[in-house]
């Protein structure tokens, strides 16, 4: 297990990062103030985003959290602090959901798969990052909430990545009542895409991660890239699109190799292993 | 209970109207006429519809049916007595087909969540009602049927409602087949939240709708319109609305007393109640 | 039974068609080859649909396998002998896509619904045929794989058809985990409308295609093609297209027939037949 550098400056790092076998497990370390997205750990995650990107020994990527809470959002706290600014906050409040949804978004735009995995509470914004994750694993006790709307605050950005997940009316009933739904209904509603017992979504998390790891690289990349940019076009566009992308990766060499091994039942290897 | 005064005009009310504890309950009051969308009734909805967004003592909406059927949809007998029209009809039917996508992008518009509460049958129009709901209670004997394709007239409209809440396949098949759908189904599916026990279903709905209604009105308003703008843009567009709203809500006197409120841990207190 | 003519030129048919009460049933009838879309099944899979789409004798289609593996997907062999072309196989990986996408198009666009009957193993482009088809009925042992992703060619284009039948965190699980997924769970997730006993799903699709067959012809045509229309429009553009389709599909003769039936109480009989 090598440490990975980027979050472990500093005397208390609200983010630890670990990789093995190509898989980078970060993990929210701020227990005691139940991994809330504060301004800390937004730098710390796109911090440790922005490495994982440029390292090309990391082929998939776990997110996972230390403590009862996988997160708890915004720090509620650094918010109000800025209700005496000149503009009431205002700048302050615009500078803090664009850093969010720019660290939500690298998620999405990351070369590498990102898989959550969710043991205990997942509100907010925290939600929001499982949202923002390709797949997700949850302990049976995890539970998932945006209840912004019972403090005021209606989840506006977090329902982004939401809505992108689930059907309306389970998107809508998370957002308009801001109550618990408890994995096995996230799991229902698409959510999440495995429950598992309680204490071992880390283990599970991290065996599709080293799955995911033991691909070739290219299509992994070149595939989640698309996955997203296609989703967002119309059907002629996707499938022109989706072709061209995918002639680019079967002239790749992986390809070129991982073909002729089926063909010649002998195992591939990969050209970065 | 205060009855509400728009759907009470004239002598045989085909809709009717009540307001308590900030939930206004529409009623579809002709079941000998199995609640048809008719001119009539359209006209009501969409008059009581007005009526509600303008008035700020209602904070949800229920939307109930008396009898055994929710509705049946259109009302084929006024469409047939326009197939003598110079035209055909073809002036009434894109008219009629007008005025209803009016009345069901009105629901989708409110301001107020509107909360289905589907007992017998709801088909056509009627279940493109349920669609276009935000959210949606059925009791257990409750059954869905888009038909049109089995009396030469696709469901189109309909459509249009129910592919934005039904996987394809399974909007396809509802649409294709014109065969009924039970309640459980429909909660698979995810056209309904909930299912409960039979004759349930509008004291279900109303709970939900007290519920919403006891938080503050700002962010549901501001959510629910930021929901639905949201659906039709790309993620980036997402994100930079959806932040700028936001920020708006930040910015409100509910979301200040609501966050306070929660790191003082007393109940916090909403501007217009 | 009337043997359909396109696909049986030539000694040895790679796709088998046969027209009764309406329904065409195309099968894939190269089992030794693991109904692998070669360049000849293509061919002859675009042919088929081409004399369909012109056929208005035939009001739905059943598309089936003969042997253990529904499609195996691209034929690989093809593939890899056009490395040693000039341009390393460009143009011909280019050309094989386009007419991929092409086929899988002309399933959206045929006129008539297009109902997948899997039994045994659906794999790339294989599990985009039945992604691609409106409806889908699966044996119980059938089962579903994107595995692109195992031989360095991520499933690009399958990618396509699957994300649009499937919730996010489902279609990326499959396309980036390349492993089986069970008929119960495919239908859990949505790829398939019903899951049937082993051996059954052809006549359980043919009788649902008989269904749809019975039904007038002109209403299923417009709504699966504005099915697909309105599905890429924003809310108030999807209203005015279906309410402009819906419009003309009243003034059909038999809109006019249909509605009749039912308020006189008879059975409605239909123009073409």
């Amino acid at each position: 297990m090598i440490l990975h550098p980027a979050a472990n400056e500093g005397a208390a790092p609200v983010l630890t990062s670990a990789v093995t076998d190509g898989v980078c497990t970060l993990t929210l370390a701020r227990p005691q103030a139940r991994n809330s997205l504060s301004e800390a750990m937004m730098a710390a995650l796109s911090s440790a985003l922005a490495g994982i990107a440029a390292d090309k020994s990391v082929r998939a990527v776990v997110l996972a959290a230390e403590g009862p809470v996988f997160s708890a959002g915004h720090d509620l706290k650094e918010i109000q602090a800025h209700r005496g600014d000149a503009d009431r906050g205002r700048a302050y409040f615009a500078e803090v959901l664009g850093r969010c949804s720019a660290l939500m978004t690298a998620i999405v735009r990351l070369p590498q798969p990102v898989i959550a995995a969710v043991e205990g509470m997942a509100t907010a914004a925290g939600c929001q990052l499982v949202a923002s994750c390709d797949l997700a694993v949850a302990g049976e006790k995890a539970r998932f909430c945006t209840p912004g709307v019972n403090i005021g605050l209606f989840c506006h950005t977090p329902m982004v990545a939401l809505s992108r997940n689930l059907g309306r009316k389970h998107a809508l009933e998370m957002l308009l009542l801001g109550e618990w739904v408890e994995a096995p209904e996230a799991h229902r509603m698409g959510l999440v895409n495995r429950v598992v017992p309680e204490g071992t979504a880390l283990a599970a998390a991290q065996e599709l991660a080293r799955r995911i790891a033991a691909k070739s690289t290219v299509p992994v990349k070149l595939g989640k890239e698309a996955f997203y940019a296609q989703m967002e076009m119309g059907l002629d566009d996707a499938y022109a699109y989706a072709s061209r992308v995918m002639t680019e990766n079967m002239l790749a060499r992986d390809a070129d190799e991982g073909i002729s091994a089926v063909l010649e039942k002998r195992p591939a290897s990969w050209e970065d292993r």
